[in-house]
């Protein structure tokens, strides 16, 4: 999607702090963190948000959960712990629409919302 | 795994309010709601957490997003917007050792945490 910020990440064309890539996934750090941890995981393909997917779609978001878990090693949030979060359109707060999965931690997390 | 509440839920041995089930997951609604809609969505298959989970469960994993998407019609949740969530250990609050997709919605949701 020629219009698409999270597209344009994944390309380059806009700048990110990279922390992990793959065939399927690209993941970077949150712009305006939410916890001291705060990670959006795209996929390479662009699926507009969980309204839009479909049963071919459901191995690569699984695959950003796998992604996520290493992440989460790496960032030491395995054993103390860590949310993850999908949100579709206004009444979650989606601003972006190119699916991403928010990884978030560092600290005790609060209600979900 | 005879001693999880939720494996316990999906087989029957504790009553649970079921709004979707299919070969793969099984869906009831939170009996302490944090938004007007939370729906539990879990894996038949007994996976303790991300953290535990593995290449192989990525479809499974995917899966609970898809049906989330079709539960979120079902209540009216598809144009307003939802929230979903999966908690790894404490900092996040997991309860349950046994990998379940929050979907929350109904209002406007806040804070991710």
């Amino acid at each position: 999607m020629s219009d698409c910020i999270f597209c344009k990440i994944i390309n380059g064309e806009i700048p990110s702090t990279s922390v992990f890539q793959d065939e399927q996934t690209y993941a970077f750090r949150d712009i305006a963190p939410a916890a001291p941890t705060h990670i959006l995981i795209v996929p390479k393909q662009h699926i507009d948000s969980v309204n839009a997917m479909t049963e071919a779609d459901e191995q690569v978001i699984g695959h950003l959960f796998n992604v996520a878990r290493q992440i989460a090693a790496q960032e030491g949030l395995s054993e103390p712990g860590y949310r993850l979060i999908i949100n579709t359109n206004a009444n979650a707060g989606q601003t972006v629409f190119h699916i991403h999965l928010h990884l978030l931690g560092g600290r005790q997390l609060k209600a979900m919302g």
